[in-house]
């Protein structure tokens, strides 16, 4: 943002400012989909609404709320779904909340959101995990079914399996095979598919989970669908799941008060997907092709595909989000990230230490396409000038490290019955961490409560703030201390 | 609605049905507080973003969002304050998630919203319950001080209090005093004043929980303030809330991509209240005040006051809520209600069996008031013509059984450990619950998990539902079966 508006502070600074930015020609290549432009909508205090006569009851919807939800379940086959106004967090509570009983075991993609290590803890679940492999620039790869296997044999109470894909990267896992496994160990498969919404809309993208034999998945409306944020689906597709009982947690996590504004905004979206879905997939994936193939014309930096992920087929990418990398340049994600932003007003949806990640959907325009190729290839022709190479930008060793496996002395819920206390980092090695550490984005944690502190975690930790990347999670806003368990009081 | 609206059938139904109902001229004497009118908004599309560059982040807030958080703090006087976009619902799980542990006892007002029996649940809390005394026209009273005290004598490992105050009627209990005792037995208090967000902004209202020495308080920003619906906002005002454990439990139960159009509602609320909230109040204050006096009019109807309530003081009583009691009249709560909405377009916020309520705002118009007026002047002058009584508008004894303590086998959450089954109402009697079963609105229940089902409820359901009250809460839509504990199984 521009000075002028950072120093702007007056009554309704927050509206003002986001009025502002409105105005302003900054392309947003992140989310929400929608890319605020080319929607209307109403005043929304003329619509806003709670449940009066004619307008039914979210968690009682017999009339216009159960026509539009059923609506949405036509769009993506489903056999039901539900309108989310909490977003996928609110889902992912409700779809686990439904899906185990308290103490359960559960097997969980490492690489899950938050919300879904809040569940396991709200729950008292009994963790494992498999960690997904790393892949070029510090990507973190699929879910292979083998290791879903190996665990599941391991484990054999386990009732779910939590996978999140696509991943915040676009990487998906092969859920028909991953679903099949754990129906027959028994267990149900939920998918946070957040990230993938638009997969089931178009046969360019790779298949949707919903397809593929997942027991529940989860939908974000607006990281790559136009809804507003916060907006998010839920949907099953066979009779794995209690419907009673999801529809009671649903109740639980989600407020008493939906707003009509974000349920209106899905309703668009629905209607949008109905009358010109077909088409704006179509002009979408002419667009992401014909940017896929000038992007060739980089010479230092590279727009990653599937071929750059060796053991990865053309169906496990998702080429919606865009990864652009910098390896091999003098130019880290950071610098590339604030050199779009700053010099050529591209607002990207995040920076890792050796790429950054534009979010596309049916939403941009060909503009936007076309302003970002062409300020990569003026920053690409400048890193023609120099044969100097980025010295830190070797990072692959390090983020190989990050999402190691850590050892797990107790389980995320049995830390809160113990005293915590803080920690410096320092003092920290060989403790039991009271709390997660992660980067952000995207959030993945690096540790949860109830795994020992490492050295290698305290260095990696150090590393990571060195190359500007956000470590978040710790009480201590410092990150100098960390809570630890405290056995002796 | 109008006929032509319910058969509206076509791609967007809900949003064009709101936009219709926008364009209508049904005056609103319902949440949200903002009335549908006066106020201006951006198309939403437009400021719909996410945590972009200069836009902060609601849960390691900075920047802006930390300085509107600080303003809203400014506006009640408290020591800190949070937006919370999951509604009150969201903030009542993460305040009672922050202030207690996993199993420990707590003192609930029984007349509490769902979400508080959710927390009870998932943090499989011991909860013992204090009762409101029944009122006027079936209205629950307010929780006495002395109850409390007897309570927590009986219970001295009690962690914390729950009051929720004003109810949905506008009924205030004594705060200072509850505050006082639950202090002294070492427990900290809790106020749901979800439907009094406005007490704190004007003396003509009852005194806020927040000046009373509540340890946390819960606000709604849409009932009662022109925040959007689902906006709420949390204040602590002393030292004894753990703000670190608070802000964890915030980041559980709300969503991680929050919603900026709602952020924006209550950032453009606060500013609304910064410039013009005193002026807005005076006129408010006024406006009441003239049709309470004028009310006094009503022959058959009758507007109630502190004075119906004999035992309450002026303080007890939120004039903001309009409740029109149509007792000793030949028509009841549910034929008023609709006699308003059908000939009058004036849509009330509740019918109960004995009176509507008509929610009131700062964004009230004179207009408005003065329609509600003439509305209820002609219907009083037509319950002239007959001599004729509603034979079941009879409905206190009725109403006095509803909200009866309830003899209780085992907590909440125990309820889980058991398989349930789904009983017929009349083959229930002394089986255990495994279910609410609630009035909607205002949706306190009859009847938790783990109480045991009486002959006496089974009656009590059975006259609700011929008053036309709706009943709520059990899985079984046609109200004939509950879930009971299977003890056999």
């Amino acid at each position: 943002m521009e000075k002028q508006l950072t120093d702007y502070r007056e009554y309704e600074e927050l509206y003002e400012r986001l009025a502002a930015y409105a105005r302003s020609d900054y392309y947003p290549f992140h989310m929400p989909a929608h890319k605020r432009a080319g929607l209307t909508f109403t005043n929304p205090y003329q619509i806003d609404i709670t449940e009066i006569e004619g307008f039914d009851n979210l968690y009682h919807a017999q009339d216009i709320l159960l026509n539009a939800q059923q609506r949405l379940a036509q769009i993506f086959q489903s056999k039901r779904s539900w309108f989310l106004i909490n977003g996928s967090t609110g889902g992912i509570l409700s779809a686990i909340g439904a899906l185990v009983k308290r103490g359960d075991h559960v097997l969980i993609a490492r690489n899950c959101h938050k919300s879904v290590y809040h569940a396991i803890k709200l729950f008292q679940l009994k963790a494992d995990y498999v960690y997904p492999e790393l892949m070029e620039c510090g990507i973190q790869g699929n879910i292979k079914p083998d290791a879903v296997e190996e665990a599941l044999k391991h484990q054999a109470q386990t009732r779910l399996v939590v996978i999140t894909s696509p991943t915040y990267d676009g990487i998906v896992s092969d859920i028909r095979e991953i679903a099949e496994i754990a129906h027959k160990y028994g267990a149900n498969v939920m998918v946070d598919e957040a990230h993938g919404a638009h997969l089931a809309l178009s046969t360019y993208f790779p298949d949707s989970a919903l397809s593929q034999g997942a027991d529940l998945v989860v939908h974000s409306l607006h990281k790559t669908l136009p809804g507003f944020t916060q907006t998010a689906a839920l949907h099953i597709v066979n009779e794995r799941v209690d419907c009673g009982k999801l529809e009671e947690t649903l109740r639980i996590f989600q407020s008493s008060s939906p707003s009509y504004l974000l349920m209106a905004s899905i309703d668009r979206c629905v209607g949008l997907l109905e009358r010109s879905g077909k088409q704006l997939f179509e002009t979408y994936q002419k667009r992401l092709l014909r940017f896929y193939e000038a992007a060739q014309k980089l010479k230092h930096l590279h727009v990653l595909t599937e071929k750059d992920y060796k053991t990865y087929a053309a169906w496990t990418v998702d080429h919606g989000k865009i990864l652009i990398s910098t390896r091999g340049t003098r130019i880290n994600g950071v610098k590339l990230y604030d050199l779009l932003l700053e010099r050529y007003r591209l607002q990207m949806e995040l920076y890792s230490a050796e790429y950054v990640l534009a979010m596309t959907s049916i939403m941009d325009t060909q503009e936007g396409f076309d302003r970002l190729f062409w300020a990569l290839l003026e920053i690409d022709r400048e890193l023609d000038n120099t044969e100097e190479m980025l010295e830190d930008n070797r990072t692959e060793q390090l983020l190989q490290k990050v999402y190691a496996p850590r050892e797990k002395v107790m389980e995320i819920s049995d830390t809160d019955d113990y005293n915590v206390e803080e920690t410096r980092i320092e003092n920290s090695i060989g403790k039991v961490c009271a709390e997660y550490i992660y980067l952000y984005p995207p959030g993945i944690p690096m540790i949860v409560p109830g795994e020992v502190m490492t050295q290698e975690l305290a260095d990696i930790l150090e590393s990571c703030r060195k190359l500007g990347l956000q470590v978040q999670g710790t009480r201590d806003k410092q990150y100098k201390k960390i809570l630890t368990v405290a056995y002796n009081e």
